[in-house]
């Protein structure tokens, strides 16, 4: 292929987004102008305190909160554990129990952590079953609650294969008895409504980079009267539940951006789903032994997800790569020593699949011509892979 | 005073600078063109990998360290918290001891995780005394040794009373003991020089947003070899010791910023010392009943603190703030319920002094007019909030 006329096409915006631009300009006066330290007594510090409180204000109102109940963080995964470990040992010091409940196809965020709150904490750790698509039975949720469980985890919408869990009704059960309910929504805000009280979760982490914000950029929603240790401790920032100054050019970038995607969200959603169903069908009519990852309805819009038989799916988004389309694989494969992904195993994908996992994930500036060169490309790089792999000696 | 002619006199550096226009200038394309996540193989990823390896790399230079010993995270709390955990949690687990020795003068972000490793986690902790301008004696530490310390941690210069700490006699007796040593160097890289192996530190916090880099950045140094588990889990971002997507705007502009201030620091240096000096004996000479809080002389640069007797520094601070000189306490104070200084207490600053602390933080946008103009305010201000307060009922 001419280089010059390689084509850039970006379809991986669950890994992370562009910041919009009327994002990019809220953000510029507080670079080097309202620059001031929001803990800061003086007239500097209380204008950056005046710009953070409204920040506060308009992330909560998107997600059906108050501001007082939204505490901005570095990025999501430290929304995820300031969340877990704050919730599990408030809980446990209170004498509450000591038993946690998580679902295996959660993001690395949610997982390492519970896994460390287990192997370094202590915590007992049940694993729900997922079902085909990866997703959790709320029944199962309810089976495995002991007296001394205290916090349950289960996220939104699933970063490698896109399925949406039934979150509302994990929290509900929660509810009812009384124990801490965490939900890692990161992948959502863009694509699908998130509402704390229609979700009925106690903890929720987003990042702004997932929705045409800043990196470097997370939400921690911590319903009034939940248990929290600040896991992170320092100064009184955030209302005691966050330390380190805060970053108020994000904050105020993250409530530009949640401003952003609210504005757009339907419509964007039901464009992003008529190309990605119409990726669904080329790819599936195109590619032999190919199949949807994750549920093929009941999934975030944006969101494509395959498993391809006997194929690399890191070879695959290598070659893909080549075309100048930029995918993922979704999986935790590192080149040269594939493994299968947890997430697909979980599910119950047989290793032969699962191995060849490739996530195409669009956005708000994804176009019909950028489908199309997918629906174009993807068969003959699936067909260059295999062949390639067929001549390797031992295959 | 007439509004319109209030003057607009930032002397509160230590709190937090404007970002350099050179360091804006160098993340503007990290925003929305080059904005790939760094984990990402394709090549929007590998782009803004290889932004990021430069920055590793430029502030690694910088401190002379290796720019893989150098990790990114979401501000200099968070790197004092990973540091200080990390550390004390993987000597404790390969059964070095439980041991930990730090100083009363910390910032909050060293002390309140060294309480929490103490209460929380049942670490045994030693607080070392401080002389009269804050400092601690290398001695001291040597006396505070045990057999089961694995982790010592000293500032190096103090944000509330500007003296600087020696860190690297501190650093020389612990590694002569295989003790683990962590300094909070948050204050000091735009005014004095930081080299790692200078200070022989195994661990280092930086802050972005105090040498004229973006807010929502920290830099932690970990010596290769250092023990370490992250006390933040996810993915295996920065070589597994710090989780979530890298912010490689930050990234890029921490290393425009320690360059920026790397290529002024010793001329900087100078000019505001002058500056400094000049403050304090126009402070000293015009108000009653003021001394300079810290060491007088071996103190960072631009730093200038003081301790007037029978008087609310919150209420100064906020005089001088209606003269429009944005000043701190550099205490604790809340308003309505004054505590003295825990670091001036410690000093053993009597309680009548110890209330009336003002720190006047310079920096590289401060003239010669700014300081006249605190010359001049000063001594009306603190006349004006002591007569005020020879007023009030029960004076």
């Amino acid at each position: 292929m001419d280089k010059s006329s390689r084509p850039h096409i970006y379809l991986d915006y669950s890994a992370t987004t562009p910041i919009a631009p009327p994002v990019v300009e809220a953000m510029q006066p507080f670079f080097s102008e309202t620059f001031g330290n929001a803990a800061s007594a003086h007239e500097y510090g209380r204008n950056a305190a005046a710009a953070l409180d409204e920040a506060h204000t308009v992330v909560g109102c998107a997600i059906g909160a108050r501001g007082s109940e939204i505490v901005f963080t570095g990025c999501g995964t430290e929304s995820d554990n300031l969340a877990l470990r704050g919730a599990a040992l408030a809980a446990r010091r209170s004498g509450r129990g000591n038993h946690i409940i998580s679902s295996p196809v959660e993001h690395h965020a949610v997982e390492a952590t519970v896994e460390q709150l287990h192997e370094l904490y202590g915590f007992d750790v049940t694993m729900l079953p997922v079902d085909g698509c990866g997703r959790v039975d709320p029944d199962d949720v309810k089976r495995a609650i002991r007296p001394d469980t205290t916090l349950v985890s289960v996220m939104l919408g699933n970063n490698e294969i896109g399925s949406i869990e039934p979150v509302g009704a994990i929290g509900r059960i929660c509810r009812e008895r009384n124990i801490i309910f965490h939900c890692d929504a990161v992948q959502a805000p863009a694509y699908m409504p998130v509402d704390v009280d229609v979700l009925n979760v106690d903890l929720l982490a987003l990042s702004s980079h997932k929705f045409y914000g800043p990196k470097g950029s997370g939400v921690l929603y911590i319903r009034d009267g939940t248990p929290y240790i600040p896991a992170l401790t320092g100064g009184g920032h955030e209302r005691g539940r966050r330390p380190g100054t805060v970053n108020v050019a994000s904050a105020v970038g993250t409530a530009a951006a949640i401003k952003y995607v609210s504005a757009q969200r339907d419509e964007q959603a039901a464009r992003l789903r008529g190309l990605r169903d119409r990726l669904f069908e080329g790819v599936l009519a195109n590619v032999p032994n190919a199949r949807i990852s994750g549920h093929s309805t009941d999934r975030m819009p944006h969101h494509a997800s395959f498993v391809f038989k006997d194929i690399d799916g890191e070879t695959l988004l290598m070659a893909l790569d080549v075309e100048g389309i930029a995918v993922s694989t979704g999986s935790a494969c590192t080149s040269g020593n594939p493994e299968p992904s947890p997430v697909l195993l979980a599910m119950g994908v047989p290793r032969e699949w699962a191995l060849g996992g490739l996530r195409i994930t669009l956005g708000y500036h994804t176009t019909s011509e950028d489908i199309d060169a997918v629906i174009d490309a993807l068969p003959r790089c699936v067909q260059q892979v295999r062949a390639a792999a067929a001549e390797l000696p031992g295959s």
